[in-house]
């Protein structure tokens, strides 16, 4: 039997255990975890180093290799994550519908957990960590198949993984990670529809767009954003341009990040040149249409740059003619994230949250606040994109399913 | 481009009205579809005709051909369909979670169509009135893929839909069925993931299968149903085999049948006799484990028996060693339907709710409750045997999402 289907074998048994499982006997656990994870510090960092040396010699951007190193801050923030999760309310047992039906019989509608989660994701070690205790307090078993170059790390936060659950007499089996990173063994894994109830990919637009296309289990995709900030005739101008700061500079390799603005022609020569120094001083490189290098000088936007998740200090921006040339030009490039218009007129405001199908619609704030943290979750697994399921930040209660349960007193249907 | 594309697109594009309308004018235009259904019932029944001939030329199954024919009952039943949908709160606009931050943005979680609903579905005319109407009373458009052999039929009862649509001043391609039967173009559909949000295939396993396997669209998974009922040890004999009787026998064909009875060996001899005298003089075909035809004269079962949803007068029993075979058993082969246990055991009760992973779970009662409108639902597209997005009966409700529609005073992230 394949390393795959044998540990996707032993978690699919360990569901059993993990569904029923006490919200006490969960939080313990995490935190022991936690400990394990403190104890093997060293351990962990050493294994990283390795990962590191072998991503160096491979010639790996440095950004990739930011994302790769451990150091002792990054720990902490695991060893917080757990508290963090601990914190939490759990999900599960919650009864969100329940009626009486006149013959007696008692439904009720359960959140439970939805049993095994695959995880596939890039080169981020701490997610090894920080989406396994998501799942766990979610009640969920999770086969990780992470970035072959940080394998050693993964192999060494999971084996601190499993003293934790080893130690709260819980199954070490409720967490697997594939150790053989063949490229080929992701395709198996999007197959298993027998033994995973659940894909999550995380990462670049690369990764997601394969499971899509080739996953057979359901997929809960996320992380994908091209937001866009509309400013309206009617908006304010310096508070516009305080938003679009907050919105591009605040933390620009996060998926919530504005990418591209759009500005009503009838502002646009008054708000550009502010906009332009403002950004500037933060090095923010500005693309902008035809007409908006006729304002104010920066480079030519293409046709590409409308399509472009940046992840960068780089800001497209496009005069509109109307409202309505915003509304199409978002629905054509946006990828159903974060969306915001800036405006103090009331039926625009309105029919803008109204017409835009993204997962988070804004009037007069920053796309910056889609985050489970902003949201009131407390954490998440990332920004589902997609409809299904769920949408915008998943968080414990995303991670979930319910089932009806009826009581009866030998009812049959009439 | 092709009819499908082109379709597709137009469909895209009613979305933006369709996700705008007013409950009042969603009512409205039902109504007015079921006045075309009415007025158009002889052109129904003619093109109805041709698919009923063209179906016994080419010597298609008796059952078969039962599905497919129409009759003034069935056309009555559809105007009726309306009459219920009209009736049904409508989803859409509900908030279900909403709170004011401390930084005075306020957030809520609002619940909105999915936009453009896919159905693949086979030769069952009255499934392309019904489900229309569902998808349209929650906001959504439809592309629908009908059966070959019920063409003639589809294609009229769509243009009454249309006229019905148009009369109400909605977009005639809210609904859309693609008139080339080609076996191809359902490929094609189930890879359109810029025009499709959601498919939901309404027929046998083998469409189920096809689609699952193939679509990069999110699938809704419905109806297969191998539901199992045990009967603990300490069940009451005479209201067990009334419960076994109703689920069985009250509408054979229907995914919530009770398909296997699993049997604690302690009551077994007491049960078995009167069973089979209840179900034989129903015309019920027992097929047994070797236990059971020790003590009863019936068919042996065979493996593949467990694993067969009947959808007919046919039931096999088994007979188990204890509560934890009966669980192992549905484990095994349970499709995540329905499943029933009869006992008078509190703890078996409890942990059989907890242990049993399906979409109803119920304690005394019969599996045929497993139904949108014995929950409460009104009307129902199918039963979801998956977890993800909606489980059990989907109604109106489960055809929606959610987006954060967030209204802020210029607020950025600190």
């Amino acid at each position: 039997m394949s390393e795959l289907i044998s540990k996707a074998k032993k978690i699919k048994k360990a569901t059993d255990i993990l569904k029923t499982l006490t919200t006490k006997e969960k939080n313990h656990a995490i935190l022991k975890i936690s400990e394990e994870i403190e104890k093997n510090s060293e351990f962990i960092l050493k294994e990283n180093k390795k990962d590191v040396k072998l991503a160096e010699e491979k010639g790996l951007k440095k950004a990739l290799i930011d994302r790769l190193e451990l150091n002792e801050k990054r720990i902490n923030g695991m060893i917080e994550a757990c508290k963090t999760v601990v914190n939490l309310k759990d999900p599960v047992g919650e009864i969100y519908d329940s009626f009486l039906r006149e013959d007696g019989l008692r439904i009720s509608k359960v959140r439970v957990p939805i049993g095994v989660v695959g995880i596939i994701y890039e080169s981020r070690p701490n997610v090894t960590l920080e989406a396994t205790i998501l799942a766990l307090k979610s009640g969920n078993t999770v086969l990780l198949r992470g970035g072959s170059d940080a394998i050693n790390s993964n192999k060494a936060i999971v084996k601190a993984i499993k003293e934790g659950l080893k130690k709260s007499n819980l199954p070490e089996s409720a967490i697997e990670i594939i150790e053989n990173t063949d490229r080929r063994l992701v395709d198996e894994m999007l197959k298993l529809n027998e033994y995973i109830d659940l894909i999550i990919p995380r990462g670049g637009k690369g990764l997601i767009d394969f499971v899509v296309k080739n996953s057979t289990v359901p997929v809960l995709e996320t992380g994908v954003g091209i937001c866009h900030i509309y400013v309206d005739e009617s908006a304010n101008i310096e508070r516009s341009i305080k938003i679009i700061d907050n919105a591009k500079t605040q933390r620009p390799g996060t998926c919530n990040t504005v990418e591209t603005v759009l500005i009503h022609k009838n502002i646009s020569k008054k708000i550009l040149p502010e906009l332009k120094n403002v950004l500037e001083r933060k090095s923010v490189e500005i693309r902008g249409c035809e007409k908006t290098v006729d304002i104010i000088n920066v480079k030519n936007a293409t046709e590409e740059d409308w399509a472009t998740e940046y992840l960068d200090l780089i800001l497209s921006i496009k005069i509109v003619e109307n409202f309505n040339e915003a509304i199409e030009h978002i629905k054509k490039y946006s990828t159903g994230h974060s969306e915001s218009i800036l405006t103090e007129n009331y039926f625009n405001a309105m029919k803008f949250v109204e017409q835009i199908d993204s997962a988070a619609v804004y009037v007069n704030a920053s796309t910056r606040f889609t985050d489970g943290g902003e949201f009131g979750m407390g954490a998440e697994m990332g920004i589902s994109t997609q409809k299904m399921h769920a949408r915008g930040p998943v968080g414990l209660k995303e991670l979930t399913t319910y089932k009806y349960i009826i009581f009866g007193n030998y009812n049959v249907r009439e």
